[in-house]
């Protein structure tokens, strides 16, 4: 299933879309898509109705992120080989782990806002993981078990708050606007492989980012396991897992947004998003 | 107003504790202590009603976290020169930040339970900042309007998986049970100067860290106009502000909680926590 929220920010109807790309309304049967109805139980009810039973929605509403009521972001760094050498920084020796404040997260095609004082807003096209299930300590072998599906995060970066303003990258991954998830959360059946997906991330008609999952270091089931061993994950939370080369900083000279910019950027079976970037107005 | 939350965990029901320490219910007039009762005009009402209108609560319930449906954690590293000095770290030229999962709140005087494999689970005393009011880009002469009151944390922490694995702090921060917070959220008006109020925390009975926010290198108007530069702070976000020194890790011989330890500790005027410490069971 394609599952989505769409309609006015903050008030955000449940949705799907169908195989012939038709949206339709949920909200007969469920009151969000959020961690439950995306537990396993939830899945199986969902997937049990009819599409075609399903009122379809008219014209071409807004799409918020597909997950209501997200926990946590949990991200992981440098996951990428090679966006790890852009960016002059080692491959480490276990996943990097940090947190994106949820008060960042914004719809798939939402206008991004370059913070105030910021001189280096960076773009990071990533998969996003989110958990079905309270996963604590979980097994590499069983982690799946525990993944309702996967969505196309645009993990949102300013680089001077990230790595020159003093300890921990929470400060630049934080912003408000600066987690665009969706258009679609797709289902873990429909993903034969999360680790052989195309992905790829367009500036102003120019491709930046051009890569694939198969170059993830630590992949999905090693994430999902590993996370769990230092915090209890919960249904709705979601693991944006690293992006590919082609970032902002890692150019020769590095280019950053400004306002005017469009973002384009899609990852294979999970959709895509389009983003035109504005200055912040205070 | 020293306000609380009391019952079994995840069915706490909102009070408060009047002057003669009677504990009250205010489930007749708010649902929770959360984001929406304790903004401005929310404490406002609760200001309003005669505590001895309101039923008193009969026996010892526990205590859960004062807040409830808590958005995020941000908490503030190395705030005290004298703790920087002690875990060999320089005070930072800005505040650093990092987030503690929301899955780690614990009610004040519940169980510890030190993580799966943890060799140095620590201790810290802090001063926690409840936001009362959305803020985003303020000013630190305006910075107190945004804060609904304060709580005390022990913002619990394992250094191996903090320092020793490899990125990001957010790893020894956010296990189950690593943020106590309470017993009472104390309201702004009732702190005559949060730069001023003595803490300290007992490990088995002997005295740790004796402490006074007086010596915080950033304190709480800052802190709050500084954070809110990086991310929006929703009512209800608390952030932890830092711990003074006497801390595990800063001994000599380093010293980590084990199974049986007991902890207590209070900042002056925000009340007290006891919490049992035991091992992981899976």
């Amino acid at each position: 299933m394609r599952l989505l929220r769409y309609g006015e920010a903050g008030k955000e109807k449940p949705g799907l879309l169908d195989a012939g790309d038709t949206l339709r309304d949920l909200s007969g049967h469920v009151a969000d898509i959020d961690g439950g109805s995306i537990s396993p139980d939830g899945l199986k009810k969902l997937a049990a109705i009819d599409p075609a039973s399903l009122p379809a929605v008219s014209g071409n509403p807004r799409l918020g992120c597909p997950v209501g009521n997200i926990g946590k972001i949990i991200c992981v760094g440098l996951n990428y080989s090679d966006h790890a050498a852009e960016t002059g920084m080692q491959v480490p020796a276990e996943p990097i782990i940090f947190m994106k404040a949820t008060t960042a997260i914004n719809g798939p095609n939402d206008t991004v806002v370059i913070p105030r004082h910021s001189k280096k807003t960076d773009w990071e096209v990533e998969l996003g993981i989110v958990i079905g299930k309270k996963a604590q300590y979980v097994e590499e072998k069983d982690a799946l078990d525990y993944v309702a599906g996967y969505v196309l995060v645009n993990d949102i970066s300013e680089r001077e708050f990230q790595i020159e303003r003093h300890g921990q990258w929470v400060k630049g991954k934080s912003a408000d606007t600066f987690a665009p998830i969706g258009p679609w959360l797709v289902t873990r059946d429909e993903v034969a492989d999360p680790q052989n997906l195309k992905m790829w991330l367009d500036v102003n008609g120019k491709r930046c980012q051009d890569g694939s999952t198969t170059t993830m270091v630590y992949g999905v089931k090693h994430l999902v396991s590993y996370i769990s061993q230092f915090m209890t994950l919960m249904p709705g939370d979601v693991i944006p897992t690293g992006t590919p080369p082609g970032v902002g900083a890692g150019m020769k000279p590095p280019m950053f947004l400004k306002p005017g910019d469009v973002m384009k950027l899609g990852i294979e079976g999970l959709g895509e998003q389009h983003q035109d970037v504005v200055g912040y107005k205070g």
